[in-house]
């Protein structure tokens, strides 16, 4: 009993091969991952019996999955939420290989797609609404269930998304949780042609941002400590290059955007990006700083100026976004890893030398 | 010349009496008005010649102005903007006694209102959209003009708002700015029948926020630090009341509110007011604390929470809260002063003493 795990009782009053009390046949099924014993610590071999596959679950044979820097916060328990051993993954791309009893939606062999949340409770109003990202009861692929630096996963078949024909495996596994986090508050903000967008922060989700946000039409600018980047911001779509450890850059940038995403980690000077926001402009943070973020109220009563957070996005958004990005040519760029590798590619994106996202490949 | 306008050099190169530029007749029209002459100091009686009456302005005859707390910042110098001679008064009430040669929309004997804004550069983008208030060159009827603590006023007929027959002139003139300024956000942010929407102090604005909260069908709660406001706040159409006073009280109201309107210009526990948003909720700030707001990013993230500012309103929002007040009975309470006592009124204004609004009645 590796994890602890939701509705986990039935699983663990049955032995495997037993039929359940709904008369399925349990399936056999042990799944080998790769899983750290201890913060911090190195990824190692780690298999184990997920028990009987639940009405509403699919199995999914997994043939990439993306390296996020969640995954790293959670190998290293930076949020003090991750249990041990932990199976990080969570930009999840495979083929349905078993469907439980319930599932209605898809049928083995489909190619499917799991981001950052692999069930929610179904029934609260954020699930009703299509926001199930927003349930209470929401569970993340990896916290508090197995993830997907594994060659199998099992998640609620809602979670689980059909991935368009047109999108490469590699290139779309990045999109299923980096994608969706800037793809969501683009559409919900309100981008697009007439918009001007920052994208602040040129990396995993920052060069998916600046595609992302060319798709809605705006005029786009990126945000960058790294001059060496602005090229690369360009051919990405990027209209313009900020580099903001230029004495004076974001002063002179002062009024200009409706719309500011923030994908960086890191402490800034965030008065001065309020102050870069026309009225009614909206900075919205889908990286957390680790500091306080102090404004002065007048800049956003006087221009009707807000800011704000989002995160990830629900399997709506999923399904929206990956139409998207399939009907318009986004796609990340990875760089691929033999899932025995995943130590070298933690190493990596630890360095930050990454560009711009990892995904291992079974 | 008692004060710096804009575009009043014609009035400045030509005598009262002689014919325009364009032919039309100048008036001949002495405003008397109160002024203070240095920061802090009393109200004295004063008169000045206002020139030609321009193009696309209106003279209004004044029967009531409200005292708003800007009107007290602006004689006291706090924002570090005003010029003296200065009359305050930018929530006037009066009837039209003098059009310019181009004005279209009013006519003399029409009853009218006026708020913060006497004219915007007409042509900008933000005009264009019908945000007059956030135009750049926005002109605040009592900053670098001449307000409404006078027998007559002179602004841009566009600002100029016919009041509905329904409303009363002395509890209309408070709607002018503390009106617009809760119902635009109200508005803006999606209040409806469906939302939980809180009130942050009881005073001018948040007693005139509470009625239109009620109109929007929300469900409301007031928040303030006076206990004995909570009947008040309920005749008003609270269906809640919170103590902020009372240890604990903003915990147990943790996740609660889709849109909470700040009407205070206190510092306060800005965490714990973004803690008591529901996902997807909104903070709106319409009073300016004196301190830097300091704020978490993960709860802004995780439940894709936004803080906001809204400042007054335009010409579309003022006919459309004055209509909105018309029709559901919307009022300010007010305690009437003759304009003679405005001094007594604003004394009272400073020491927090007013339920709800001073009114001045020529």
């Amino acid at each position: 009993m590796p994890f602890p795990q939701r509705d986990d009782v039935a699983s663990k009053s049955q032995a495997p091969g037993e039929p359940s009390a709904k008369g399925h046949l349990l399936q056999m099924s042990e799944i080998h991952g790769l899983a750290v014993h201890a913060a911090g610590a190195q990824l190692l071999p780690y298999k184990f019996d997920p028990g009987e596959i639940k009405p509403y679950e699919v199995e999914i044979k997994i043939s990439h999955c993306g390296v996020c820097r969640s995954d790293i916060n959670l190998i290293d328990n930076d949020w003090g939420i991750s249990k041990y051993p932990f199976i990080p993954g969570h930009e999840i791309v495979g083929t349905v290989v078993g469907v439980g009893a319930h599932v209605r939606n898809l049928s083995p062999g489909q190619r499917v797609g799991v981001g950052w949340q692999a069930d929610s409770c179904g029934m609260c109003e954020w699930c009703r609404r299509g926001d199930e990202h927003l349930c209470a009861q929401a569970q993340p692929t990896c916290v508090g269930r197995n993830g997907g630096f594994a060659d199998k996963v099992r998640v609620n078949s809602r979670f689980a998304i059909p991935l368009p024909e047109g999108l490469d495996s590699e290139n779309a596994a990045p999109l299923l949780c980096a994608g969706v986090t800037v793809y969501t508050p683009l559409r919900n903000l309100g981008a697009r042609p007439s918009s001007r967008v920052g994208v602040i922060g040129i990396g995993g989700l920052g060069h998916l941002g600046i595609q992302f946000a060319r798709v809605f039409g705006a005029e786009v600018t990126a945000f960058s400590t790294s001059k060496e980047k602005e090229s690369e911001a360009k051919d990405l779509g990027a209209h313009e290059f900020v580099n903001t450890r230029d004495t004076g850059a974001l002063k002179k940038v002062t009024g200009s955007f409706d719309l500011l995403l923030s994908t960086i980690h890191a402490d800034q000077d965030w008065s001065a990006y309020v102050n870069a926001l026309r009225p009614n402009g909206v900075l919205c943070l889908v990286g957390a700083p680790p500091s306080a973020i102090q404004l002065q109220a007048p800049p956003l009563i006087g221009g009707q100026r807000m800011i704000c957070g989002s995160s990830s996005g629900s399997p709506r958004d999923l399904h929206e976004m990956l139409d998207v990005a399939a009907r318009h040519g986004v796609k990340a760029i990875t760089e691929s890893f033999a899932m025995a590798k995943a130590n070298d590619a933690v190493t990596k994106v630890k360095k930050n030398q990454v560009r711009y996202r990892v995904v291992l490949a079974n």
